[in-house]
């Protein structure tokens, strides 16, 4: 999260210039590639971070995932940067982090006032690569939220997608 | 996913005679505890098994998965019982169940409906004994969408809770 979400119309500029022939599916570097066909952009997926659930009640939420489902819930903590207040939830092999608005010009406040009971926000996964997922994603015109990533809530470079282009799915990759 | 979840309203039977007094949040059995008082049922939250996303194209999702994102992505199973046709997602960590309606009478269609570009429908834990946690939940209000466990979509047992009593999240926990 971060307020690139509230940039989701916004027109992207390029950052990065052109200096390679894309090639779209090449993920690893090759010698044995015409001089004139160079790799593109070189990054992989890895380990789903987090799901992002925004919810109307943090210590509510909190308490749900605490003492009825018995999981590992951390202490609340105020993001003002990012205009929420996050807690996260400990799963043997992932995270959730429960978001709340902070301050008057929150993020997630649109979203929870479409979805009263709270919702899943968006996904996290993480890349290796951060600077050329971007690249390689507008060149297969996947709209990206900001102009160059943010440093998001764990202090990692992370781009946000817009979710029409990811089955309605908003979509963050953060930098392992 | 699965019929169930259509059955949001129904009431709730009991499956298992209360044999114990419960005692919420004892998650471990205990010699310590005075006669009268029995520790509740136990289980424990395990890993994040899937995130299911509703999908009103499920070639062009898989597409976006494999070709854009270059994750590892399964062929298409058509599951008639459930009123689904699935495609996996691989993470490194976790997987993504792709869902699109299968049949006349399909589970998600009222969801794709209200979100037509798709979206996240739920998540799915696992837990270590699918009995104990309904037991469990039953003794804490929460509500379950089925008298008892189903068989879900990898052939374990299955129960979803209301996603009104979880902050707005469809949860399905499944046996691991």
């Amino acid at each position: 999260m971060a307020r690139v979400l509230r940039a989701a119309g916004a027109s992207i500029a390029g950052l990065f210039c052109r200096l390679q022939t894309p090639v779209p599916k090449v993920r690893t570097f090759s010698t044995s590639l015409p001089f004139h066909q160079v790799a593109g952009p070189v990054w992989n997926l890895e380990r789903l971070n987090h799901i992002a659930v925004a919810v109307p009640d943090l210590e509510k939420a909190k308490a749900f995932y605490k003492n009825v489902l018995g999981a590992q819930v951390g202490e609340m903590v105020h993001l003002p940067e990012h205009g929420v207040s996050v807690v996260f939830v400990s799963l043997r092999n992932t995270k959730m982090e429960l978001l709340h608005p902070l301050g008057n010009d929150s993020p997630i406040a649109g979203f929870l006032q479409k979805n009263k009971a709270g919702g899943i926000h968006h996904i996290c996964i993480e890349v290796d690569n951060i600077n050329a997922a971007m690249m390689d994603l507008k060149e297969k015109k996947i709209r990206i939220l900001s102009k160059e990533p943010k440093i998001g809530a764990h202090g990692k470079p992370v781009i946000f997608l817009h979710p029409n282009d990811c089955g309605g799915v908003l979509v963050e990759l953060e930098e392992a």
